[in-house]
C-alpha cells in the first residue's frame, strides 16, 4: 500500500503505520476487520459492515471504544486522504495489553485502522474461477466462523491448499463433511433450477453481498434455500458463484477440475450480477 | 511489561515496541510463538521450543528468514537486559505484507520478538484449580490445532467461557465430542490407576511439557496411555492435571464443580511433579 493509513485517529504513511507489539490483536488473533468496496466516493452497504462488526465485537466482549459514526468518518478520512474514490477498504479493531497472557488487557485502550487502495471499476463480464473443496473439518468452529475475526489462518490456509491443488479458490467443509463457505466468500450454486447456499447453522461468515444477493433473489422471486450441502451436490450443479464485497459476484467454471455445467458463467449469475450492479448504483445515487 | 522487549535485532522499551500494521500476524493471525520458563538464567526445553516453532513455520510456509541460533540468541538477549534469571518468555514470528490480501506477502520481511516477564519459582505445593469442559466443537480443526499460531481466539474465548462459568480453565472439544486440550495447556488425569491424556490425533497441540511428562512417566513404568476421552470419563477419574511450560504440572480439583478423587492434588501429580522439578534442577545444572 503507498498513501497514508488511519491509525487511532492519525493518517500516517502506510509503510509506517505501526501497531503496539502487545496488541491482542497481533499476540493472540483477538480483533475484527470488515472489508469493503467504494464506488464513487461511496462505501457500499456500510451500515451493514459497520453494523456486523459491533455485533461481533458485543458477543466476543470487545470494547472497541468507538461507535458507527467514529468507524465510518475513519473510513470517509482514508478515502478522502488518498484521492481515491473507487477503492478497496479494510476496517480492523483489536484491544492492547500491558503483557502476554491470555486474559490480559488494557482497558481504554483500542488500535482502530483503516487501509484503501484503488481498484479499476468492476469488470462488465467476469471470467469463471476455478474452486476446489479441501479435506473434512478445515472450516473453524461454528460458534467462531460467523465472526470476521483477526484469527484468520485457517482461511489463509485453504486458500494456499487450493492453489496447491491448481485452483483459484479453496470451498473449506465443516466437521460433518457440509460445504461452509469459499477463503474469502460466500458460495451459491443452482441445481435442478433452484438457487442454493450454504445456511448459517453450517458454521460461515454471515456475508454482507450474500445476504444482499439473497434479497434480491428473493425480489426476483428465485426463491433461494439455505441449507446444508455436500460437496458432491456441488459437483453437479449447473451453475455455481462466490459472492464477497470486493469483487461482488465471481463465476466459478470449475469445481475439482470438472466443468460446472457448459463452463461458462450461467444465466442466474449474470441477472444476479446485473441486479447487484444496480443496486450499487442506486446507492451511489448514480 | 516493563523493560525492553528484543524486536528484529534491538532491544526495545516494551511500551514502544511496534509490528508493522502490514504484518500478516496482525491482519490474518499468520504467525507462531512460543512460550517458555527460564530458571536459573537457562531456558528450560529451549531446543524442543524452537524446533516446534521451526517445523511449524516449514508446514505453514512461513520463511521466516531466521533459524535456531538466531532465536535462541534473541532470547537469551532479552532475558540479560531485563536482568532475570527467573522468567515467562514468548517468542513471536510471523511475516510483513505490503498490502491486505489473503495471498500478499513481502519476501524477506519478518518479525521476530521476544518478550521476558519476572515470574516467582515454582510453588512447592500447588493449590488445585477448577476446569470446565465446554460444548462441542469448541477447538480448532486439527490440522491447524497441533501448531501454536498466532491465530489464537478459539482457546481466549474457551477461557472466558469458563471463566463465565465460574471456572479457572477450560478443557476444548472436537467435534466428535473428545477432550482435546485446555486453553493454554494439555490435560492428564488417572482413571482405574491408569494415566491417560487425549492422543495427538484428537487434534491438540502436542505441548513441550506434555512429552516430558510422558517421558517421565514412562521411565517410572506409570505406562501412559495416549487415546480418545470423553467429558463423561473425565469427571469421573481420580485424579487430573494441567501441563504447560509455565506453571509445569498443575493439579486439577475440581471438573464441572464435582471434586475430583478426594479433592486434593493426588499422588500422581505429585510424583511426576516432583520429577518433573529434578529434571528442570539437572538442565539448569542445579
Amino acid at each position: 500500500v503507498k498513501g497514508l493509513v488511519y491509525l487511532n485517529g492519525d493518517l500516517v504513511p502506510a509503510d509506517r503505520a505501526c501497531v503496539p507489539l502487545l496488541d491482542r490483536g497481533y499476540l493472540y488473533g483477538e480483533g475484527l476487520f470488515e472489508t469493503m468496496r467504494a464506488y464513487g466516493g461511496r462505501i457500499f452497504a456500510l451500515h451493514r459492515h459497520l453494523a456486523r462488526l459491533l455485533s461481533s465485537a458485543a458477543e466476543l466482549d470487545l470494547a472497541i471504544g468507538v461507535g458507527e459514526d467514529e468507524l465510518a468518518q475513519a473510513l470517509a478520512l482514508t478515502l478522502e486522504a488518498n484521492g481515491l474514490a473507487d477503492a478497496y477498504l479494510r476496517l480492523t479493531v483489536s484491544q492492547q495489553c500491558d503483557a502476554p497472557g491470555v486474559e490480559s488487557r488494557a482497558p481504554g485502550r483500542f488500535t482502530v485502522s483503516a487501509i484503501a487502495r484503488p481498484l479499476p471499476a468492476p469488470a462488465a463480464d467476469l471470467a469463471g474461477i476455478s474452486v476446489a473443496t479441501l479435506g473434512a473439518a478445515t472450516a473453524p468452529p461454528a460458534a467462531l466462523a460467523r465472526h470476521k475475526t483477526l484469527s484468520f489462518l485457517a482461511y489463509v490456509r485453504a486458500r494456499a491448499g487450493a492453489r496447491a491443488h491448481g485452483a483459484d479458490e479453496a470451498l473449506l467443509l465443516n466437521s460433518a463433511g457440509e460445504i461452509t463457505e469459499a477463503s474469502t466468500a460466500n458460495v451459491f450454486f443452482v441445481t435442478d433450477e433452484r438457487l442454493v447456499t450454504p445456511s448459517l447453522q453450517c458454521g460461515l461468515l454471515p456475508g454482507i453481498t450474500r445476504a444482499i444477493v439473497l434479497e434480491l433473489a428473493r425480489l426476483r422471486s428465485l426463491d433461494p434455500v439455505e441449507r446444508a450441502v455436500r460437496p458432491s451436490e456441488l459437483q453437479a450443479c449447473s451453475e455455481c458463484f462466490l459472492t464477497n464485497s470486493i469483487v461482488g459476484l465471481e463465476p466459478v467454471t470449475r469445481i475439482d477440475g470438472g466443468a460446472v455445467g457448459d463452463g461458462k458463467p450461467g444465466r442466474v449469475w449474470s441477472a444476479l450480477s446485473e441486479a447487484y450492479s444496480r443496486a450499487i448504483a442506486a446507492a451511489s445515487g448514480g
